[in-house]
């Protein structure tokens, strides 16, 4: 759909939340808030606003390719929340406020934090084999590892990984990059699991100097544009989301006044 | 599960909504505001924090049933979101506020406040055949009627009419219930369409003079009781909701880069 047809509060809330982000990061860290300048691009301008000057190129586009991969993945839990929301026709702030609680979830928007957790736990690039061992050992869940839906590889992946790398070496600083990929080499050694989008989602997003706490709301940054678009889509052919439920609990029970229990 | 065995959050977010509710009526109406008293019931204490008097026991026991059968409807809409959100691991408060923008859309929480429309414009009972046919001819959507998953009878008719029914008698009043019984005739005589639980829960609601604004909202404030119990269910024994899409629309389009569109 041609950007100056979608309605416009679809195309406002993906200005705003971005502006919302960087304007949250602005004042917890108690320096100046910086207005948003629409003559520039979303990634350039949401990095101006986060970090106070401008961003170098492969900044703005490692930016830009983690905001378009991430945009959209079919009927993630968020996005499928989303669609529950909009099939009622209930408003399209509803839908996407139920999409950002959905993320929230660690098992959805919270594995990159994870992921960058362990990097950095594990700091430097001989330390991994050991910390990878431990982690099988005690059956500990490695973050960023595995896919309900991939089974091969992540598409997404290898593009990440080769803009990480680039933010890396321009920063002239390769200790934590090198770590992850040491980890992903030890996990792959060991079993067959694959590192989803959220493991090289962190070393990306960690070296455009985004706080990791900071990271979900980043996903829901990108996935805005994929929300917004399903939820236009459900309700252009709606149907109300309504599954049945089975019960199996015990069945045949009598009834006791509440004053007897 | 026993009372006291609910997590003190679920617990009182159930009371909590009921005073919202009560307050939100209260500060747009410029009443003064009544503070909750827990030695009273749940059912009288809103009531009385809603009017500013103490109920009458029939209508004590018209809104403890209408909160009771609602309270819970399988995977409807609003509860089913609430488990989607709850699948990620989110906490009990982002589930429930998908629950509750899930429910504020018109095909799920609206349908009894137009259905209370309806009976109020039909406002006498000769006018009912009338109404009803033009909207039959008109092809208009008659609220109140149909359900996706009765297609017998709803279980909670009954019980709701004849509780409504007591309310109107003790206001001395029967004409709006009298115009509802008719709406039903008039409506079954032509098709077997059944009327479905916002029907009755309509004049019941209106018969304890709750504007008609606030149907949605008490229709939450019995429904949390549902919402919490199914999140804590899917919290217990969690598994990520996330279906599979199908992919319909074009395939092998050539891609063209952003300048050449």
């Amino acid at each position: 759909m041609p950007l100056k047809e979608l309605p416009p509060k679809a195309l406002r809330l993906v200005g705003q939340i971005s502006t919302a982000v960087a304007i949250i990061h602005r004042l917890r860290e108690k320096l100046p808030i910086i207005k948003a300048d629409p003559t520039k691009g979303h990634s350039e301008d949401f990095l101006r606003m986060l970090h106070g000057k401008d961003p170098s190129d492969i900044q703005i586009n490692a930016l830009n390719l983690y905001l378009i991969l991430l945009a959209d993945h079919g009927f993630n839990a968020s996005t499928f929340s989303a669609r529950v929301t909009a099939g009622t026709l209930a408003n399209l702030h509803s839908a996407i406020t139920s999409a950002v609680g959905t993320l929230s979830g660690p098992l959805h928007g919270g594995a990159n934090e994870k992921a960058m957790d362990m990097i950095i736990e594990v700091g430097k690039k001989k330390k991994a084999s050991a910390y990878i061992q431990n982690a099988f050992d005690s059956k500990q869940k490695i973050m960023g590892f595995g896919h309900r839906v991939y089974k091969v590889d992540d598409a997404r992946k290898p593009h990440l990984k080769k803009m990480a790398k680039q933010l890396w070496e321009e920063k002239g600083n390769m200790e934590l990059f090198e770590v992850a990929e040491e980890i992903e080499k030890q996990v792959k050694d060991r079993k067959q699991i694959i590192t989803n989008v959220d493991f090289y989602s962190a070393p990306l997003l960690y070296g455009l100097d985004i706080p990791k706490d900071l990271f979900t709301p980043l996903f829901a940054m990108s996935r805005i544009a994929g929300w917004t678009a399903h939820v236009l889509e459900q309700y252009r052919n709606n149907r109300l989301i309504r599954p049945r439920a089975r019960y199996v609990g015990p069945i045949d029970r009598t009834f006791r006044p509440i004053e007897q229990r």
